[in-house]
């Protein structure tokens, strides 16, 4: 976090954070600090995306949602462009109160995923739902965030945001975690100035660049941000061709969209301590654990 | 509740009740004592579901789950024979924290629904979830909550608790809301005699009563208790031709697994204010709540 | 077929028959005689519904699905009391051309199930490719086959038959395979008294049989017929727990809805030489072959 | 047709033709050769894909298959670099008989869906399918056609074309209509020099090009080929501004995958006289074609 924000635009990688745990599966908040520095000087990270889906947080407390949020804006003072802090919940009342939370510590931006136990059917009531979380905190920018592959809520993004400034003046962008572009691309061009879409499905990176994206959230860009950002600088530079061969790399590198998996990998390759995903999520198995780094480790070196 | 709960076994009907909200939708705790005098005394119904999805427990917080359940919970006393008191959330550590809570009021049961943001893809981590769960309560019977239409989650139930009272020593039986009936028939044919299969899709209940259930979790009950009680007296007798009638009246006033509409008509049939339904879900026009009172008058009455 | 069909009201067990194949999926005309003799001496079955999904009539071109249905028709003159021909397709003029054909031959009943590559999404369509099939045979007994499962096409029954005597004065009934008894039990309270409503979820008949199933066609009444007869008695006379505990014996053996292992099962079972299914149904493991054998054998006997 | 085909590389936009129907929806072929005219002249394409979904294939009799891929190679010879002729059917009988018709008549290609009624679980009988129905005509490059949307079949296309070229030495590409770009990259990073990779999305084209796309098959090109011709210069040049400005126009003319909608369309910007689709594809009704009609034109010029 800048003392001063938006002054600087939010752009680039932006790392999913995964939740420091304990082998018992509680918060390990001391893990937080050296994961700030690996991020900024190992992988070129300098913004990140906090207790989100690679998070856990919906499989966190409010409480702990607080700490968390607390220690990540602490550390990364100085050290990071933007922290977004994820207030979404199933229940407004918990998002309202993460909400003016965040707003209280600092974040730089909150944002807020589709509820998805009661699924609204239509783009109505999820705006309302989303209006009435960003009201609580009118001064941080706010960002929708789209995740129809776990939320089952597909509804296209275009009719959720259209006019969506009258409704949610603090309205900042998007983290676009899907991977239908046609939408995407209707949300780039019915952009304003001053929202950032941020896409948020990893393997398709450079697709969701060519359409518009402004940057990138995902949960690869942990221990896979140094490569990634070759591919930005290639892309910048108009070099598709290499820019492409580094996305094929991401993408044989997936692991499959399991965050217990995901969390493991990371543990290697950084070196940190993240401990096991909690449940319902399944820990990784010691020898899936090694196949996966394995592959990883001859993918990208 | 009994005083001395587990004498008198559960069966008959269990209305899933509504959490009574007012206008602006908080908690509207003095309903709670009239709601139950109704239940009993109107609709024939002498034991209830509470915080479960037609109460809208996971658009609660964890505090209002807990002022709700020892509402329900004394004002219950010697009026209600069981209450269950659903404590499933997306966290295992809000689960638990709410399980020790309904130990402690009292509660005659606590029933966890599947975690759906992160959904178990087996039933193993689903079976360790439930279990972390049970243990935090070990005397209180435990109700696993089979819902596949709203969490996603479809595995088998006959998976799920196959050889769960080792897991679950407090096992007591099953809130089985899904339409699958084979898959319920060999959970009926599985069971301890300690478990009590409760039923959960209002407009299959005949079916399920053929195939063993020996109860009925259900928001239509709230309502249309009285006349389902009808349809289980004459499933007695043997009567089929008369237990069907009443069936398909039931389905015919469905109303299409609304919360939001289904309290509006609870609203109108009970007298009882219940508000409005929370965010993401949609209140109920006003039109709309006209035309379902009149079609459900028309149907049982 | 009796001589003078319409005369023996359809009811009881429909087989849905396999389609004999050589070893390389050519077509056996030879073993339906044999096939017939079976399905009346060994399992009490009096009617067949003859090129539906387990005879993989989507497989065949359409000169052998005539081939099949003279066949079928022939050999079943004075032993089966009714033959239904599928003549459902992806193309309106193929089914048109094979409901002309099985009203020439003399078929009691034509049947059509939804149109699944182009899916109707709402009923209108759906009935009109019904209804311009119907029309060109208008003096056979015309059936719906509802599939879900199969199909994706998920229009409520009730929706589509309403009304369609006016646009389908052949209509006969509906061949119901979906596990919605709330749909299914209103298309019985709609039903016209010359319709015939037969279930088609072998593992849930009891279930419909209580709603108001007035038969059942289904692939496993070619193998284990004779016990499911000994269900519709038991229901018949009232005792509803022998009933279930056939219905349940029934699923225990149930196999997963996969054609090639059911028809590999019924070869072993009646010692008639069906072949493999044809791709892109994969032929059924000698292993698995031998496992279903053993597990149905431990069940039925 | 060139007439030493092979010889000029399958590249660029190829247009998923409409199948010419009269009022009553019986073939119109007459409209064939002009159709062909007009799309080298007016749109600029000269490569057409035949009797796929936007032809309705699947609606068609096996004969009426057969007649219009014989006018379509007739008209196109000297007018078309590539006509590639969809096979596919439920039936594998149906598309070999197809695919060697095809051979006959000197398609450039032939293309198979995945069969859907019985949905291949995996790879190995979808492969085993495939190359079946391949084996029938060596000669003539295959494609295997993907298409999840309508299918309901998402087996992963790296998995299905992974060694394909030892079961199918005819292997010719892959006409990729499914989102998941992804698995798309993946494919090009695997694939032969021999083979094609062409995008069916229309409105992901873009993206799909800059993973490697060498063409594209779908049916907005009937229509909006000439202002896709320029997407394609754009991309060639490197103006990806430029590129991205034609993507998004294309996508706010969507009409939403209705084939229907899209043949009115189809008419009423080129003055052919194609019909009404056939059952169950409902026609498109004058005051929606009207519509689409004018916002097509305010968008395109």
């Amino acid at each position: 976090m800048t003392s001063a924000h938006n002054k600087k635009k939010l752009t680039g990688l932006v790392a999913a954070t995964f939740t420091p745990f304990t082998a018992d599966s509680e918060l390990n908040l001391p893990v937080i600090g050296p994961y700030i520095d690996y991020l900024r000087e190992k992988q070129g990270v300098n913004s990140i995306f906090v207790n989100g889906t690679t998070g856990e947080s919906l499989s966190l407390t409010v409480k702990e949602r607080k700490e968390l949020a607390e220690e990540w804006c602490e550390k990364a003072k100085g050290k990071m462009d933007h922290v977004i802090v994820h207030v979404g919940s199933m229940s407004i009342k918990d998002s309202q109160d993460l909400a003016v939370h965040a707003a209280n510590i600092g974040a730089d931006g909150i944002a807020v995923i589709t509820p998805s136990f009661f699924k609204p059917k239509t783009a109505e009531p999820l705006r309302l739902f989303l209006q009435q979380v960003a009201s609580v905190a009118p001064n941080v920018p706010f960002y929708y965030y789209h995740l129809p592959a776990i939320t089952g809520v597909n509804i296209a993004v275009r009719d959720v945001i259209d006019g969506i400034e009258e409704l949610i003046p603090s309205f900042g962008g998007i983290k676009f975690s899907g991977i239908d572009l046609m939408d995407f691309s209707l949300c780039v061009s019915n952009k304003h100035s001053t929202w950032t879409l941020l896409y948020g499905i990893d393997e398709q990176l450079l697709p969701a660049l060519v359409m518009g994206a402004q940057g990138a959230v995902g949960s690869t860009y942990n221990y896979a941000g140094c490569h990634i950002n070759e591919l930005l600088s290639a892309f910048e530079k108009g070099d598709l061709v290499q820019a492409r061969k580094i996305q094929v790399r991401a993408s044989l590198s997936w692991t499959g969209f399991d965050v217990g998996v995901n969390k493991q990998l990371m543990s290697d390759v950084s070196g940190l301590s993240l401990g096991p995903a909690r449940l319902p999520l399944e820990p990784c198995s010691f020898s899936h654990a090694q196949s996966i780094k394995k592959k990883y480790h001859s993918i990208f070196s």
